[in-house]
């Protein structure tokens, strides 16, 4: 019998992280601690694969991974003992046994991202790991106006960190919009076919630059028509930013079994 | 002339701090921490005095505390000064001039408190250190019932946790509700002329302990009648709960000067 596939749904407060991704240099990371979790309950070695990785400090309320259970899962409570397992930081939401040809990164349909920014003259306590802190007032209209050149299938060159070689970086974005929260909080909302490396902290980061520069909103185009990474300014700070959601196929969902 | 009295407004995320009150066991504390920053801007020690204790984990939005500042504290930018040295868990929202016969403990007419519950069969990772959670699901309208026998002026030795000895248990409450708010928390905010020890985690711990236990929620009364601490059942943990706001009579707060 092959391997059982096993898709899991996590959120974690990324605060103490140093992101997702597995490293050799001894930081503790996300996708680490759940592995070491995982070998736990399977007393074998277990590796896990996520819809993709999220830098340090940065959260997520809907991460998906998927990994191979190198024993019969239905044997084991798997969210119960995950759970019991895990820090208080990170959090087993749910568990599927999943078809074989599920891939957390590779099935991916479109993901969801908001980034939180604090606008307000004194900082906060309550808010300081889980969103970012502006002092200056940003304008909600102008924020929004820029952000809308965004929408549509287009190559995103200019919003990538440089780092990852990648085939190819167009990426179609259904919808990008910032919402006033209560409590001084602005929310950034943008739902992708998928995000280039530190896509969407650039995407806030030039919204932000666009607006205190007084500059047109107009100029968001330009920047993203220039492919040119040099041409889009700041990076907003990562721990405004949670990865919210991961849609796969509603095909692949139902053949999907909740454990 | 004598010192100038000075009144601050702060907050506080208290999960990392042992409590309000400087102790003298090396651990670190809100008031000490507080101290310390303002030593540092006067260049001279400085003790300050609060409304009340918040306990180690009790995080506050308005906790107000004064001080008899050394030298002239219009010379300083006081609040941004403070907001620099202070650790990122502290904040300073204001800083007033304050008529000497200010007393941020003894002048303090109503104080209100809230707590949260994070009432859900899974836990937060988001919500660890800012709310309790409860898996078991609580009934809002048996907290409301039970919760209502304690408004007016009662002698709540029930509710009063031993450690500090009072020459009055008599304390008056002027609203006490639960609220459902979003996302599966649950909030009980208490306003009263003040708070004995750990009175308000005794009143939520024994309303979640008569609605767990099906009791009649007529049974709050009893116990507060009895005024013996033995009767009042369980203590709800520290990290939900939140000092919200001191109010002072009207007349002193308009001879307080903003700085």
């Amino acid at each position: 019998m092959s391997q059982q596939k096993v898709k899991l749904l996590l959120s974690y407060d990324g605060s103490k992280f140093a992101g997702w991704q597995r490293q050799n240099d001894g930081s503790v990371t996300i996708q680490e601690t759940i592995e070491n979790v995982l070998s736990k309950i399977f007393n074998e070695p277990v590796k896990i694969t996520g819809s993709g990785r999220t830098d340090a400090g940065v959260h997520a309320l809907g991460q998906v991974a998927h990994f191979l259970a190198p024993k019969d899962p239905t044997r084991y409570k798997l969210l119960r003992g995950m759970n019991a397992l895990l820090p208080e930081s990170i959090a087993a939401r749910g568990a599927w046994l999943a078809p074989d040809d599920f891939h957390a990164r590779i099935s991916a349909e479109r993901k969801t991202y908001k980034y939180h920014i604090y606008n307000y003259p004194l900082r906060s306590p309550f808010k300081r790991h889980f969103s970012t802190w502006i002092e200056r007032p940003l304008d909600i209209q102008h924020l929004n106006a820029s952000c809308q050149h965004l929408i549509g299938e287009h190559d995103f060159k200019s919003f990538q960190t440089a780092g990852t070689e990648l085939k190819s970086t167009i990426r179609k974005v259904f919808s990008a919009e910032w919402t006033p929260l209560k409590n001084h909080v602005l929310e950034f909302r943008i739902t992708g076919s998928g995000f280039l490396k530190q896509m969407v902290r650039n995407i806030v980061g030039a919204a932000m630059d666009l607006n205190f520069q007084r500059r047109d909103p107009q100029e968001m185009a330009q920047i993203l028509a220039a492919q040119d990474r040099s041409k889009a300014l700041g990076t907003a700070a990562p721990e405004g930013l949670y990865l919210v959601k991961i849609v796969y196929p509603d095909a692949l969902d139902k053949r999907c079994r909740k454990l």
